[in-house]
């Protein structure tokens, strides 16, 4: 059966969710206040071990079973002529991660992810939106159904990407009916527009909201005023894995995007096993950052997408553990504390 | 025959530095270009690539034999009261590092470098540099041998970390003595200064100021005036490197500052083989980063030491020359440019 057969059932799975670990994640601080360095000399890494103690309720958390799951889906809004690159680009690229070629590919190998790749209708894109919804409930809760079915059955941290040609005017219009603002604000150069058509996209934008306003603020309502398959999945798989409790990397703006939408109605804490993995060099993704009241972990001016950033954060997520785990502790080693 | 056998061979190497393979490094941008991503989207990691790629004169770099050294040496200015821990912890730290227990054994296994310590006569501390130079220029000499000849043969990309109870202090005094400005503007809480800590360090730099002017404005007069054995180690680790054009990730403010006593005279591009790996939370490493006009790669309010945050920046060197060597080319995906 799916976990989201319904608007009602969805609903209710959001209004009960799981929290964090506070005593497990005590008892992780505690620890690192105990290991052979300066107390709070490593940082953030301190930060992600003690969030993943806390999520995967584990004093000593690890990467056992780390899941990449890359999401793809075309989208109509293509029509509106908002990105460089033709709408096939999607199909080509999921063959790409089929084969091995893509960037995700190295960097999944490379942090010991297992890979999987969920392409979705990519031969019924969703509506154009400036017409109208992008995609019924339905499709909607479809799509969920299909990221939240991806995840596998021994996953303990998870990453979603995303591929899909014109999806990074998609989420700048969910972050619009989300947190509202301009459009403006939210757009940027995607894969590569230059400044006209970045200004192009925030008038396909704002005539998309003015053709559909009102949009209820819910995040099966965004999610179909807008699309897509890939961006419903990646909202579906987020969720599905906080039902789990299993801690989230965010990758990129479109993906944290994708994730937002579960915030409608002002559930932030609905995001609270997520880390924001980098920030994106897409313009909106700070702004996105700020919105969801998260630092991203790094900023290596990446705007990929594919989870890169989020594959790329969990080299840190490894390093984090790997000292939490295997440092010796003042008294174990024999050393003087200060 | 030692590499550094006298001030004039010294002078004679850094005269003459090998620079960075110009031509390799272009076909290595050239290839970026073509790889199924839109250009640039790969942020620094391009930039690593194509880094490693001018210093190890190859078109697909890779770290196949990384190395970290960590180097270890104590200081005479420990008798000014300017760190909260006792001088024993570099020696228990030292045994820390060859059982396994330390933040840096971890994270090297993690990145697949292979650890090497060098204790430089932890008996023999430097002279207190408040009373006069730590160190002759035969010590000086001898330190910077003993760091060049611990690379490895095969070594083709080295990070370089120390562990010495009291060497922030001589790390700012070196910043002090090579780019000026105050006292204050270099010290930071070290391991764990509070305020005054702070303002005390600080007062006993410029005390050695005073007594030691004028100080030549050469790589060996600055290490022999402020020490220690560990940093001239690393000076003289990362010439070495330049002679045999490895690349070099340097670690914070105390590795930095070791590495730039190398710049003196006016040589910034003596370090033109080198990144620096994480900003450091220990305030001077900004002002630093800036003198040698380098931005670090990730800032992750390390302040650690060991190598610890030119380790984790080592997994970014490895997700840049996996995806720079392993990725498709458009026209071998079939995927359509934009």
């Amino acid at each position: 059966m799916s976990l989201f057969a319904s608007v009602a059932d969805f609903d209710r799975l959001i209004a009960a969710l799981p929290q964090v670990d506070g005593v497990t994640q005590n008892k992780a601080a505690a620890r690192q206040s105990q290991l052979t360095k300066p107390p709070g000399s490593l940082g953030k890494l301190e930060d992600i071990a003690i969030w993943m103690a806390g999520w995967q309720r584990s004093e000593r958390p690890d990467i056992e079973h780390g899941q990449c799951i890359v999401f793809a889906g075309n989208h109509g809004v293509v029509a509106q002529g908002v990105s460089p690159f033709p709408a096939d680009v999607t199909a080509q690229m999921v063959q790409n991660f089929e084969a091995g070629g893509a960037a995700i590919n190295q960097l999944c190998r490379v942090a010991g992810l297992d890979l999987r790749v969920s392409a979705i209708q990519l031969d019924t894109p969703t509506r154009d939106f400036t017409t109208g919804p992008a995609m019924t409930d339905d499709e909607v809760l479809a799509a969920m159904n299909a990221g939240a079915e991806s995840i596998a059955d021994d996953c303990d941290y998870l990453i979603v990407g995303e591929m899909g040609i014109g999806n990074s005017t998609a989420a700048a219009a969910l972050c619009l009916g989300r947190f509202g603002a301009d459009a403006k604000g939210w757009v940027g150069p995607g894969t590569g527009l230059d400044e006209d058509g970045v200004a192009h996209k925030a008038t396909v934008i704002d005539q998309a909201l003015a053709k559909q306003q009102p949009i209820d603020d819910h995040p099966l309502a965004l999610l179909a005023a807008f699309g897509g398959h890939e961006l419903a999945a990646i909202a579906g798989a987020v969720l599905a894995a906080r039902l789990r409790s299993i801690p989230v990397m965010l990758d990129g703006f479109i993906a944290t995007a994708a994730a937002a939408s579960l915030t409608a109605n002002g559930r932030l804490d609905a995001l609270d096993h997520t880390m924001i993995s980098h920030m994106s060099a897409e313009p909106g993704h700070l702004r996105l950052a700020v919105a969801l009241r998260k630092v991203p972990v790094i900023d290596l001016k990446m705007r990929l997408g594919e989870g890169s950033g989020a594959a790329v954060a969990s080299l840190l997520v490894r390093a984090a553990c790997a000292t939490h785990n295997g440092m010796a502790t003042f008294a174990e080693a024999g050393v003087s504390e200060g």
